[in-house]
This record gives C-alpha cells, sequence and structure tokens, in this order.
C-alpha cells in the first residue's frame, strides 16, 4: 500500500482517550489519516515516497484555539499604558480607548488591512503548532464590516496553511449608531444572520451575554435566527456575573458556553445535559486580574469536555500564544497537564462542532504537531518556550 | 568622521531618563556608543561603510535579564504534572522531584552537556533582544560543581553573542552530604567564593535567606566573605516570609535585594538609603499563585530603582520570556510601561553593578535591540508576541 507520507519513530499522543504509544506511526494519504498506531501493528507493506523518521519526538494533533478575536483593526496598547499611569475611564474614553475604538478602527480597515494586521498573530500562533483557529466577527457591528471581518479570516486561511473557523458574533457590543439594543438585535437576526448564513461566511453565531453586553432575551432572539438559517450557536456566558448564560445556551443545543467565571451549579448541569462544552479564557482572567475561578470542580464532576482558547483580542486578552494559554489554564485554573492537552485538541474541536479534527486516528484530516520534547507535560510546563519541530496541515508539512 | 555602523531613521529610547527622540541615529565605534540623538544634531561628516535604515523602527537599550538561574540539569516538567494531579509532597519526593532532583541532575552533567541544555533556553530569551544575562550557580552545591556551572555560563557568551554576568550562589539550598548548614557556609565561605573570586568565574555572590534556605546570621558570614574576597554581593530577599533580608542586603552594600514579597517599610527605607535595586519577579509570583504583593508603592515612594527578571529556573519559575515577564509586571504588579522598560535596562543594569549598560548613550557597549512596533507600550501591553527586528552586542548585529 503507497501513501503519501509517513511520519515513523514517533512517539504518539493521539488524543482519543486512548494511551500514548511509543514507536508509533502516522500514514496520510489525500489529506487524511490513512493509519496511526504501533510500527509493530502497520498493515504489511505500507510505504511512501515521503518517509519523515521522528527520531522519537513526540507527535500530537495540531493544535486548535477554539475561541479568537483574532482579525480587528489596530491595537489597545496607549489604552493599556494609560490605564496603568492611572488614568481614569473618562480619560482613556476621551483618548480614544475602549471597544469603540476597536469598532472604529475596523470599519476604517480594508478587507485587505485586517489581512495584513492579523497575518503576525496568526503567524506567531502557527509557530506554536496551531492547525485550527476559530475567528469571531464582533467588531463590525453592521452588515458591511462584519462581512468584512469574516471575509478577512476566511482569506488568511488562504494566505497560510490553516483551517480557519469562522463565527458571527454580531451582538458583540451596541454601535455607536444604533437606536437601541433591540433595534440593534433587529438588524442582527434580520439582516447580518441570514446573509452570512447565505454567503456562507460563517459555521456558527456567537453573542455576548452580560449587562455590559445584551441581555438573555436578545440572545434568545439571536440564537433563534441562527437556528433558523442553520448555523450553530455559542456564548460569552457568565464570565462578569451570573446572568444563567451557560443554562441559556445549552437550552439552545450551543457547541460551547466560554468564560464561565459566574456559572451556577444550574448552569453547569445544563451544559452536561445538552454537551455543550466549556470553553476555558486564562488569559482573559489572567489581564482581567480576575479572581473568582469557573466552577471547574462542578464541570469536571458533571463531566462537560473542558477546552481552553486563547481570547485572542485588543482588549483584555493581547494574547498570541496557546502554549502560554495552557500554562495559565494549568497554574491558574488548576487543570491537569491531559486536560490542558485535550482543551487544544479533542475538546477544541467540538466547541467548534468538529468530528473530524483534533485527533490522530485513522480518518481524521492529518494536522499534526511534532514536538522537540521529552514528555507532553513539557508542553504546559514552560512558559515563553516554543519546542515545535514541525507543523502538519491537511498531510503536508507547512 | 567615520564610524564602524550606523543606524538611522529610527525612533530612540534611550533608557536614560531622557525623552524619546524622533529622527534618531546611532553611531557605534569599537563596539560603543559613538553618537545617539536626533539625526539634525549629529556631528558634521559623520559616516560609516555600513549604514543601516531603521524606517522609523523604534530602538531601545539591548534587554538585560538580571535574574536567572539557566544554567542547570533537567527540568521538573513531571513533578509540574504530579502536583497538578493532586500528588502530595512526600510522593513527589519519592518520584524525585524538588531542588534535590535539579541537584542531582546538574551534578550529574558535564560542563558541555549543561551548557547545550542551556543553549535553547538562551536562545529563546535572546531572539525576544536580550542581550545581557546574569546566571547563578546554586545547584552544585560543591566546589567543583558550583564551579562547573559557572563555566558552563561563561562558556555561553562564548557560543552566543551575548554579555554573561556570572552569580554565585553558593548558599542556595543544603547539599545533601552537608553534616548542617553552618558547615555548609563554612565551605562556601573558606572554599568556595575565595577559589571562586580568584578565578573571576563570578562577579557578585548570591544567598537564599529565608526559612527553607539560610538565616540572617549564615547570609551575614557569606556577605561578609565576598566582601573580604571583592565580591559584590546580592540576595534572594522576603520571597516567602520576612526576615528582614532587605535591610540585611542593604547593611551589605547590596547591589540588589530580589522578590520581597514580604519586605517590610523597615527594609525597603533601608535599601533607598544603600541603592541597592528592587529586583522584581513575576513569574515566580505567578507560578506560585502568590498573592502577597511586594510592597511596591513604598518602594516607589523611597526612590528604589525597580528592575524586573525571569527569575528563569526549573522549580518555580520554567519562564524564557522576558517580555512576558514585563507584561506580568503591568499585569500582575500594576507597574507602568516606563517602569517595566526600565526594569529591564537601566535599572537591570544597575541590579548588576554595571554602568556601562541599559541605556543607549555615547560611551556605553553598543548593545541595542530594534523592534517593528508603533510604541514601546507594545512590548509590554501583548503576551506571547516577538516584534524584534534585529539585535546588536557590541556594535554587531547578532
Ligand atoms: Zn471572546
Ligand atoms: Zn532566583
Amino acid at each position: 500500500m503507497l501513501v503519501d507520507r509517513i511520519w515513523t519513530k514517533a512517539r504518539l499522543l493521539p488524543c482519543t482517550g486512548a494511551d500514548a504509544i511509543d514507536d508509533a506511526l502516522v500514514a496520510s494519504l489525500d489529506g487524511r489519516i490513512f493509519y496511526a498506531g504501533a510500527i509493530a501493528d502497520a498493515p504489511a507493506g505500507l510505504d511512501a515516497l515521503d518517509v519523515h523518521d521522528c527520531d522519537g519526538r513526540w507527535v500530537t494533533p495540531g493544535l486548535i484555539d477554539c475561541h479568537t478575536h483574532l482579525v480587528h483593526g489596530g491595537d489597545r496598547a496607549h489604552e493599556f499604558e494609560l490605564r496603568l499611569a492611572g488614568a481614569s475611564y473618562e480619560e482613556i474614553a476621551r483618548a480614544g480607548g475602549g471597544i469603540v475604538s476597536t469598532v472604529a478602527a475596523t470599519r476604517a480597515a480594508t478587507e485587505a488591512e485586517l489581512v495584513a494586521q492579523a497575518l503576525p498573530r496568526l503567524d506567531t500562533l502557527l509557530a506554536e503548532g496551531v492547525t485550527t483557529i476559530e475567528i469571531k466577527s464582533g467588531y463590525g457591528l453592521d452588515l458591511a464590516n462584519e462581512c468584512k471581518q469574516l471575509r478577512a479570516a476566511r482569506e488568511l486561511g488562504v494566505q497560510r496553511a490553516v483551517n480557519i473557523v469562522p463565527t458571527l458574533l454580531g451582538a458583540h457590543a451596541l454601535p455607536p449608531e444604533a437606536r437601541s439594543a433591540d433595534a440593534y438585535i433587529d438588524l442582527v437576526c434580520e439582516a447580518i444572520i441570514p446573509l452570512v448564513a447565505a454567503a456562507g461566511l460563517a459555521t456558527a453565531v456567537d453573542a455576548f451575554c452580560e449587562g455590559i453586553g445584551f441581555t438573555p432575551k436578545q440572545v434568545a432572539r439571536v440564537f433563534t435566527a441562527a437556528g433558523l438559517h442553520g448555523l450553530r450557536v455559542k456564548l460569552h456566558a457568565d464570565q462578569l456575573s451570573n446572568l444563567e448564560g451557560a443554562a441559556l445556551a445549552a437550552h439552545f443545543g450551543a457547541l460551547s458556553a466560554d468564560h464561565l467565571e459566574h456559572t451556577s451549579a444550574e448552569g453547569v448541569s445544563a451544559m452536561a445535559k445538552a454537551g455543550t462544552v466549556a470553553v476555558l479564557l486564562p488569559g482573559a482572567y489572567y489581564f482581567m486580574r480576575e479572581t473568582k475561578l469557573p466552577p471547574i470542580d462542578a464541570l469536571r464532576a458533571a463531566g462537560v469536555p473542558l477546552a481552553i482558547a486563547t481570547d485572542c483580542n485588543p482588549g483584555t486578552a493581547p494574547l498570541t500564544s496557546l502554549l502560554a494559554t495552557m500554562n495559565m489554564a494549568a497554574t491558574l485554573f488548576r487543570l491537569t497537564v491531559d486536560e490542558c492537552l485535550m482543551g487544544v485538541t479533542a475538546n477544541a474541536a467540538r466547541a467548534l462542532g468538529r468530528d473530524d479534527i483534533g485527533s490522530v486516528a485513522p480518518g481524521q484530516q492529518c494536522d499534526l504537531a511534532i514536538w522537540d520534547i521529552e514528555r507532553p507535560a513539557e508542553l504546559v510546563y514552560r512558559l515563553g518556550f516554543n519546542p515545535l519541530h514541525a507543523r502538519i496541515v491537511k498531510g503536508v508539512p507547512a
């Protein structure tokens, strides 16, 4: 049997729930995994023109960053500086800070400019073994600009070897020109969602359910519209207060509920019943100097799958390292090494509604990361160190 | 006037206390800075064969990591994993964890092996613009092995373009074979310090003053011996409890007192009087989930210079990013952007007793970092992003 490529003499962490395998081999054919397992158990006669000796290196699934706001105009470094210098909220607003500044910069940028600004951030993530990244809109806040953001996200997947999963986050904030929150939700439900769905610009719809965002009732309208147009949903839930966002998300069969610092026991059990993934964002927790931890033990006890993501965004998480995020999940949230690894592979795939990525098993898309490490715990233990040896996307070294 | 090299059309952050300069030029001659300032004010006829157009990029002093344990054998990733999985102190000790495991691995390694293991960590720091790094011994804990660690540190400066500042940390922990702490301090004072000083293997002596380290009385003996042999001193002070380590360090005219989470008002004012630099280590604070902040406001009010360092070590700070450390200093310790920048340049130089590095001014060693940023705050604001464009050591692009 001749396949396209073989990686042999690897140590394999399949992230399927099965144990790690020494002396492993992975074979790819047509961008998918043809075989992954012990060399000794490989089909007789398996061969390829392109055989890579991994020399005992560890092979994992390519990493998945399942919650980002990677595409946006400008940055908020000056606001960060002002805040550290003791500037008040009003002074920062007068200096052009806050989310409105990101909305203005995103609206002012062309699609090509948004792509150019996002590429260095994307490249930083890819350099650490990321092969799939979710990217939300949410700084356009009108039909044209939300679509522009989503097209820029899609274009990143053309310019780089990476799977882009675009999410419409129209209900992120109130645009300055809106007459009212309800009027803006009308626009989201009646114009933006239908058009984005028809154009295939997003595979899911997200919203920000919070006192400073949108009410559960408004979010329910958004989710209903998403469902009508065949889009899955996910939610920024219970980050700053408990509006029972997790339960709301679960009620709509959400792929994930994200943040969850203030989620109640009821929210946890609703997520467990609905199979909704908990996406933990320790970078936002760190940057905001939050002290309220998500209910990790309750989520674990209920069997809710735990994913981890950067939340990369200019305001509350200017963070472009998924390895650093894993370290934060361990250090700040006390996730185990296994939970961290599953959180950026199999469980992150599930948070995106994808069953074809996130593990190294026959039939899966052949997205791999190959590491210069002695044990997988090293991916979590260090901060600021990148042991990536190679990144493979759809069977091709990237 | 013909110099060796000119960097022109730069934005210059000199870290001298003076303001940033637009349209700046830096000229190097024989490894030192010949001119640094506005292009318009440069000496007439200044020229070089090698002229770099910085195209508006920012130029800062090369960064200085003034507190590391970079040279050591092995890592503690497995211990990190066990602890997250809930293992007890005894289970970790049985599994070979703790500082004794690093001592054993460091003793077992040859000098060349220590160099080989440290190089990837060093390269990671250098890739972010570091041009000077302090490296402590302290995992050898006998004459031969402390010297081996210090020789390995020196060798790193041969293999890479970087200034190495070696520090003897003999009084770091009690070696397993010691009859008593006092007997080990005898060895440090009567054998290790004299020989290290005579061999020129270190420029300063450090100690760990703590309940689990050495008593103030033992530290005073070490500092006295250091002084007798012409070595400056510095101290791991008041990290886990207040033993008035800061005041002790100040009493001996220490270059720096480091950590300082539990330092008292008396300690702060003693440091101010003695001109002792406060080296803050937010990475250790982060990894240990510490909640007690160093007395930053008091240090500021007293005019104690603030430096920042990684504390890179395998147990409590497996951290190899000085940029991430600056972000932690801002995020966790609320240092301003200016304080963060001075903390890894001018004040870090002062913590090492060096007046020839840490700023961009005539006569200084020409160590520069050139950055693809719009404003210096970006070096602090982001986490996991590296905007370094070029690194210059002693006037030579590295
Ligand atoms: Zn978000
Ligand atoms: Zn230290």
